[in-house]
Formats: structure tokens, sequence, C-alpha cells
């Protein structure tokens, strides 16, 4: 196809949250754009972080996940999306892609304009014999979920082990439980959840034992037994101890997938992800990066960093669509905040924990308070355990982290909007949060937390 | 008493938030200062909000609602309380006080070397015919809460009017709901809650309205009709309706109580309330004040305001204690943060609305939302509506209002850790925000507001 005689074309790569809002964005911006998706898998725009409540079944359907299907892309958007299609080669020069047809294994070549690499991140899965087992799954797609819900609903198994003691690990917990599954769940460092404080990890532990999920921590998996079936029967642990499972769940985190990036050109940072400027821009010309495969700028550190999570993939997306669209868009980075549930428990952090501060030099301190989420009269009161972060040098919060029953998510971002703010302990103090009995003490956990924190400065 | 024999002595007059706040930091950091708080009724150190929700029988006993009691105070804290004492004259110029016993009207002096003046704010009362009859209430003190449950529980009306409809009328008219009392509620202008926007008041109207609560606004009360038992049976309205009534409660605002204080030379300011330094000192040499009588800096305008509410008082008054305990403390503002519950329904401000932001002489614009609280595909999601209301020319958010059945109290915090930093919406439209689906969706509602808004910039 000629380029003259068409309109500019818009390429994603990867059609999940930062390739779609790309996608959405730009053509939103500039309608003579022309633009085209390419995703591996069957499925575009969907809320992977759904895929437990889906599992679980909270949600009931896999559809109800899908925000936006194929067909309405193309019919209300005009966006032209390719499932099941996979890019294998980017070629800068002649700004051209190739891509294969998964079902058909055929070939095509599309010119770009405007190329997006929104090509995710790749389940970390540990290299030990038996990884190839017909029942162990990652979970990163939809595609991992239905074929992990399928295999739940069908072969109703009794007992899972799931490799790596993370938020989704944690989340997953429930959901097998949901399920009347057994649950253990193996973490190869001291405690589950690593980048949370001991203090905060407490309160979770206690609450999956509450549950009757087992937690085997210090324990690295050294292979998986199958049978003549190709079906995971045991997990090998250290010291020849066996754990018999009916099938397993690897929850090592993600690494950026670069693969596709590196071939084209396309600069890693140092935490093996690829750079991108605050427009999302890639050191190729033309050629943009979102999402899980990108570094983003740490806002507290000021240092790159890698955090594969879908509110800033959204973000990041809609930044590179508005400037591929024709508009100005910058995105400056993250705090580093999550939360996860499980069990009835809210679990959040945000920017830096203690051993992230002391390796980035800061003269850090920490401190844990517990406090009621209501007025301690008002029924329904219910502790909430935060730890804050700080710098005794400057005084900054460098961050915090909190576990509660309730009141715990949105409480988070207070420290996170903070955090945005390089706010010091004093500044926080006597901040204006909102207050009725129904919803926090006179002094919210919050200040109480900062209150103390600044008690500790030298 | 001959100063020189006695150790340095802090007087606090009014015993609730502010004062009882600052009577402990000041003791806690020298414990060899001698604090003695007067407080004119029987009660000191209780949680005044917490009012509604002993009339409604969620707290079953005021003693609930009393964080300290004056033996505690005496005795683990080393604070001397004399409760039934009004204090009737301050002398600066020999540092004295007056005080009369209530119960006995014997009148006692005390010396002072710090006085701390807390006492609060008096309810205003419509200046018409009948407000002296018996079973007219205002809703202030402890005592205020336990004369009206009273009544309630003993005399079992029917009918209740509230005369005004800010936020303490619904929450008491949940509470008086709760205790199955018809319910209207009489606003004289022509919306109920005039300091929120007609959307966010649409949503409570609705649901008080589905409580069967009878909303009278842009309705002005002529008089209240009592009987010969000096019981008031009726409010008549304009144009000589009479609406029958079994009691009567106001609830028409605050204003600073500072007799007291102006007859001491104590400074007032343009709201009519005490001017304090950032240290929480007045005019007058030794004398300090906090709480509901004083005026403080809105930092959003960055003009005096007269914001009355429990947070704001104890943190002034441990300011203040914290200074004259000989420490360095300073209270620099509040952005105007309030949340109340009614019905189930969380509802909540902070920053400057649109009126007082074109008062002040901003380029003011602002834009309503409607998202959910959770993921839309997870269980229980339900609506938040958001206004946001921002200055055309520096693209700074000025301030919020936030309405819906969960999610809200918390996320307004957002909004006023953003004012407190002065933050435009462009550095507020990616901020990091946590996210579940249990809890948000990938955009939170606050984000959708903010990039809205965004999106109005000329």
């Amino acid at each position: 196809m000629n380029s003259k005689t068409r309109n500019e074309r818009f390429v994603v790569i990867g059609g999940c949250a930062a390739g779609m809002s790309a996608a959405s964005k730009a053509k939103r911006l500039n309608p003579n754009l022309e633009v085209l998706a390419f995703e591996r898998t069957a499925h575009v725009s969907y809320s992977a972080c759904g895929i437990p409540y889906y599992i679980a079944d909270l949600v009931r359907e896999a559809r109800e996940l899908v925000t936006i299907t194929p067909e309405e892309f193309r019919e209300k958007r005009g966006i032209q999306v390719f499932g099941n299609h996979q890019v294998v080669t980017i070629s800068p020069v002649q700004r051209k892609v190739t891509a294969i047809d998964l079902r058909s294994q055929t070939e095509c070549e599309f010119d770009y304009d405007k190329l997006m690499i929104s090509v995710g991140g790749i389940p970390n899965r540990p290299n030990i014999p038996g990884m190839q087992l017909r029942n162990v799954f990652t979970i990163q797609t939809l595609q991992d979920g239905i074929n992990i819900r399928r295999y739940v609903d069908e072969r109703k198994p009794k007992r899972v082990a799931i490799i790596g003691g993370g938020y989704i690990a944690m989340e997953m917990a429930e959901a097998f439980r949901r399920r009347f599954i057994e649950v253990t769940v193996i973490e190869r460092e001291k405690q589950i959840l690593p980048s949370f404080e001991p203090n905060i990890v407490e309160n979770v532990t206690e609450k999956l034992k509450r549950h009757d999920v087992s937690i085997r921590t210090g324990s690295r998996v050294q292979a998986l037994d199958g049978k003549e079936t190709q079906e995971v029967v045991a997990v090998r642990l250290q010291e020849s101890q066996s754990m018999p499972t009916d099938f397993v769940l690897v929850c090592s985190g993600v690494r950026p997938n670069t693969e596709l990036a590196t071939m084209a050109g396309v600069r890693l940072g140092k935490t093996g992800a690829i750079t991108v400027d605050r427009k999302m821009q890639s050191n190729v010309p033309n050629i943009y990066a979102a999402g899980d495969c990108i570094e983003v700028k740490n806002l507290v550190s000021g240092k790159p960093d890698y955090v594969p999570l879908g509110p800033a993939a959204n973000k990041q997306g809609r930044v590179a669509g508005e400037n591929i669209g024709g508009g100005t868009a910058t995105f400056n980075g993250v705090v580093g905040t999550s939360v996860f549930k499980t069990f009835g428990l809210e679990v959040a952090r945000t920017g830096l924990n203690v051993k992230q501060a002391r390796d980035l030099g800061y003269a850090v301190d920490s401190v844990h308070i517990t406090d009621n989420s209501k007025a301690g009269y008002y029924p329904g009161s219910s502790p909430i355990t935060i730890t804050v972060v700080f710098d005794q040098r400057s005084g900054r919060l460098l961050g915090a982290q909190m576990v509660g029953k309730e009141g715990v998510s949105k409480r988070i971002d207070i420290f996170a909007a903070a955090l945005t703010n390089k706010m010091t302990l004093d500044e926080m103090a006597y901040m204006d949060l909102s207050y009725a009995p129904p919803f926090a003490p006179v002094w919210d956990p919050v200040l109480v937390a900062v209150n103390v924190a600044k008690g500790h400065l030298k």
C-alpha cells in the first residue's frame, strides 16, 4: 500500500490496557488516523485484575471482564483489531511490522507512521523440571483465567499449590478457597508479600491461616512431579519433601516483554524494561511504548522503576495516544501505589518500603500504629494498622503501608498524594482530612501515624 | 496564692475538643505545669459529633461518647477539671480569671501564666416568638444530646420539625427516623445544604424523600406556637401556614462565642471570630485560643475563614498545648474538608464551592461526573457523583464535592491533599492512586473527574 494515498496510520502491538487506551485516545483526537491493533490472544481491552474474581465465581462470565470487544472497537471507534495475531518483527527503517495470524499461520505486513509497543510482561516461571506439565498454570491473560476456571469447574480439584506469595497469590488464594480448594502458598523468601513490612504481613498471614491457607515460606520448589498423563501430582520442595497437589498456579511476578523491542533497536533501561520519555516515546523515532513492558520514573526515589500495574498502563496508553493523536501529554511517573483484597482484608502500600529506602541511601526510619477505622463508639469500627517510612534527614515521607478490614484502599491514597507532592511529616501532621464518626476517628489513623513518625524525628 | 511559690499555671476555659487537647499536650510536655480546666457543663472531652448516633440509639450510653472523664484527667493526667464552672471575666493585666460554680453560685478567682480560650460556638437561634418553649432544642453540648434523647425516650414524640438544613440536620433527620419520628426539615435557602452544589444536593434530597423526610426549602419560620404547658405544638411558616409538630430542633449553625474574649481585649477578625497566629496566640500576651471560637486561614483562598469543626479544634488545641508546654508547633489552616452520613449516603466536600470561588474572583468553572465506586463487574459497585471546582486561569483545583453510597469519605481526602499542595488539574491528572476491582475502577472516579475538568480548560 502506498503511504501517500492513505491516511496516517497508527499500529498498536498488544491490545490490553495500554494499547487499547492509546488506540482509542489517538483515534478520538484524530479521526483521520487509521488505527490497527494486533493482539496475540483472542481478547482485547479486558480487566486482567478481574480474573481472580472470575475464577472465584464472583464474576459469572469472562465476557463481563471485557470492556470493549473487537467488534465494538471496529464499529463504534473505527479501530481495526487483529486478534490472534502475533507481531514478530518491527522494521523501524521501513516503518513496517510483520504479523502472523496464529490460527492460519499466514504472515502479513503492515506499514506504520506511528507504532506503539504495549506487549506487557511475561510471567516468571521457575526454571525447574515439570513446568511443562499440563495443569501448571500462570495467570496473566484472560485466556489464562478462562483455562484455570474451566479446569476448576470441570475437574473439581481438591488441592492447589501456589508458587509465589505476592499479591496475586493472595487474591488467588481467596478465589480458590471460595471454590472449596485447599490452598498452599509456597514462597521462597522469609515472608509472603516480600515488598511489605513484617507487621503488615503478620496481619495477612494470620488472616490466611484463619481461612485454612497453608503457608510455606523460605521454601524453594525443586521440581514438579508428573504422572503419565502429563499432569502434575506433587510439588517437590527442599530436602526431598514432596507435597501432593492437584494442580499448580505459578504467581512469581512478571518481567518486561522486550524481545520485539530489542530487535527493533529500542533501548532498555537498568530495570531491563523499555525506557521512554515523558511523552512515552522510545529512542527509536515514531515508536512509543507503554504498559508492563516499560520502566517508569519512581517519583519518590527519582530513579527508574519497574512497576507493572494496570492503572499506570492505562494512563501511559492514554498519554501516548494523546501525543500520537496530535495533542500533548506527559506521564511523570508513579509513586508505587497498590492495593489488594484477600479474605476481607484490605492491604495497601505506596512509596518505598524500608529496604528500598535503605538501598537508596535514605536515613530511613519507620513507625507502626494501629487505630480505629471509625470513631471508637461507632458500631462496626475495626483496627487499621499503618506503617510509615520516612527520612530522618529531610523529615520527608518516603512510603506507607496499611492493612485492615475497611477504609484502607482510599486512605493509602492520602499518602500517595502526599508522596506526589514530596511532603514532609511536618507538612502532613495537621492535614485537613474528612471526619465523621462513621468514617474515621477525629484524628484519622493517617494523621496518628504521621504524628507518631514526626515524634520520632531526631 | 503567691505566684512565686507555685509552678507555672495554665488555665483552660472550655473543656471540649480544643481545650482538653491543649491541656493534655501541655501537661505531657511539661509535667511541672499546673493545668486547670473550667467547663460550664458537667462534661469534658466528649465527641460532640457522636451525639446524633446516641440519639439514634446506635450508641447506647452518653458516657460512650466521653473520651476521658474529669476524674481520669485528674488521676491519670494530673489535670484539674472544674465542671459546672463558668468563667465570667479575664483580667489580662493581673492574669486572673473569675469563675462561678454554677451549682452553688459561688465565685472563685485563679491566677494564670498562660490562658486558653476554647469556649466554642453558640448555636444560632432564629429571633422569633416561641423560641423559649420547653421542647425547642438546639444541639451542641453533650447535655443537649442527653436532653433530646431523654425527650424522645420518655415522650415518644411522633413528629419533629428541624429548623435549618445543614449537615447536622441531615444527621439528625436520620437519627429521628431511626426512632420512628416523622421529620420535616425547614430550610430558608432555595436548597438544603446551601454550601453544596445542586447536583450533589439532588442526590441527598432524593434519598431523604425515599426515607419519608419532608423538606421545605425557601421556607422561613415566623413563630413557634405553644400551648399552656409552655410546649411547642406548631411551627408557623410564611403566609400563616401552620405545621403541627411535637417538638423542634434548631440546626441553624453556630457563631463564635467571643464575649469573654472581647471583654479581655482579645481581637476578633473579619469573620467575627477570634484571630490567632499560627501558634494559636491571640493579640493579648499569654492568651491563646482554639476551636469553634476562632477563625482560621483557608489555605485555598488564603483568606480568614470560620470553619467550626471537630478535627480542626483538636489540632489547634494540640498545637496550642505544644507551644504552651515549651515546644514549638504551628497550625497553618484548613482547606475546608467535611463529610457526613445520612441514610446510607456519604456526602463530602473540600475546598471552595462555586459561589465561594466566584466571590473570591476566581475564573471559576466546574464539572460533574458519575462513576462507579468499584470495577463495574465487581459485585456491589455503586455510583459516586463528583463535582470538581477549578480556576480557568491557573488550572488550579479549587474544591471538590462528592456523594455516594460508599467510598466517598476517604476519597474526598485525595482532593484535600491536592488542595493542601495547591495542585493544578494537570498535576493531578495521572496521580498514582490505588486500584483493585473491589475498591475502584482502573480510572478512579477522582481521576475521571479531574480529567473531565482538565478537558474543560480553555
